[in-house]
């Protein structure tokens, strides 16, 4: 099954846009290891969530070791949840298709995100695999974003909807910005965003909701990490995280029922 | 010691801008292994070149195997030889710290390369290390890189040079666009330049040699490597490297040395 039909199977099995990021950051959570801590969260949240999105940064800095975390991580992903690859890669086009192949063979992502600096070339061995999602980032929720990307956002997202031949394509637009967000959903009123920011970054979830998915006809998905993983520091961690995801699927599920503000 | 300084030393004891990319593969090297391979080159190369630069993408594509694959290359590169880890990362801050952790901690690297794209907070956390090396890609070699790049190469190059407070930052522009590396040597006269694009891309290297070194009063350094490591796939295949290195290294060296062009 596709990435696609499988992320919609998930948001409508559990009723939710949360996008759970797997970011386990050691001097914050219980000492029990990356992959137990994984474990326990996905356990606790596999039936609330729609997606997991682990950032490679937290497993590439533990080296081999965090690398057999990530995989043991992914064994412990129920078959029927999307596995995001949150890896921001791109290089070179003979070098871009061996970063696919370690994102989507090797480690065996459903999908991943991509960084387009280096234009087409570096995003087509990516796309090229039909049946997994590439996320390309657009304008992230970050205050460095605003250096370079807000000159070329515009023109990311409109080559990117050129370059959705396989209708696998999404963006990575975060929710600080969201006249920006709006702008690029009019660019791409269809196409699946994938939206941070909302959470320890301090985005305006309300008008993500309104842009990302009550806007046009495309859906948006919502990740959060640090506000789910370290809900409680302690034993209770992975019922705290829990709490935070039935809290946050309850908010975007009542601002999307509710009336549109303004 | 810190990497400018280590560069400098290798540059001048080696009397070469030859920088090696270590891009193993395994469909055009010889079936000895990634860590064999590269053993070989470097045995064969140490006292020619200026320093190495594995590509991660080759080795995250094979996995867990690739990774110590890695770490045994770099066991292999002496100690007084400048480590370069082509990685073009770059996220959040954030996570940007782990990825920074990762590249200079974890694997050991005394220099990588980042992408811009996600702006200052993406970039900080490489710069804070103040004694490693940081190339920022400005204007890569790609076909892809006119499509977004152009738009903001100019920019990337003058922040690139406010955010060296610890005189660490490089940049890394390709050759096969002559007059925009020429372009950026104006914006930053004094800075160290990575060159990729002179071998297999097709680059110009009489015009990366005039903009690159001899204009201005910073330094470049020449990436290549598939034109070196795979020179021949057959058993004689270090030997073959080393003599394209050799190639190389005089046709720089010779074109340094030579009248400038018109």
């Amino acid at each position: 099954m596709n990435f696609g039909n499988k992320l919609s199977l998930a948001i409508n099995r559990n009723n939710s846009l949360v996008c759970l990021g797997l970011d386990p950051n050691v001097e914050l959570m219980p000492n029990i290891g990356i992959a137990e801590f994984n474990r326990e969260i996905i356990t606790a949240t596999c039936d609330v969530v729609c997606a997991y999105k682990p950032n490679l940064a937290f497993y590439e800095a533990m080296g081999i070791e965090g690398l057999r975390a990530l995989e043991s991580t992914r064994e412990h992903i129920p078959d029927d949840m999307p596995f995001i690859g949150d890896a921001k890669r791109g290089d070179i086009g003979n070098t871009s298709r061996m970063y696919a192949k370690a994102l989507f063979v090797t480690l065996g992502f459903d999908a991943a995100t991509v960084n387009p600096y280096l234009g087409y070339d570096s995003v087509l061995p990516f796309i090229e695999y039909a049946e997994k999602g590439v996320f390309i980032l657009c304008r992230t929720s970050n205050p460095g974003a605003a250096d370079f990307q807000d000159l070329v956002y515009e023109l990311v997202a409109q080559r990117a909807k050129e370059w959705n031949h396989h209708d696998n394509v999404g963006l990575v637009v975060g929710a600080t910005q969201p006249h920006k967000l709006n702008r690029i959903r009019q660019i791409c009123p269809e196409m699946t965003l994938l939206i941070p920011g909302i959470g320890a970054q301090g985005g305006d979830l309300g008008a993500a909701v309104e842009y990302g998915v009550k806007t046009g006809g495309g859906r948006a998905i919502f990740a959060s990490s640090r506000q789910i993983l370290y809900a409680s520091a302690k034993g209770d961690f992975a019922q705290a995280a829990r709490e935070a995801v039935l809290k946050l699927r309850s908010q975007i599920n009542t601002l999307i029922s509710g009336d549109s503000p303004g």
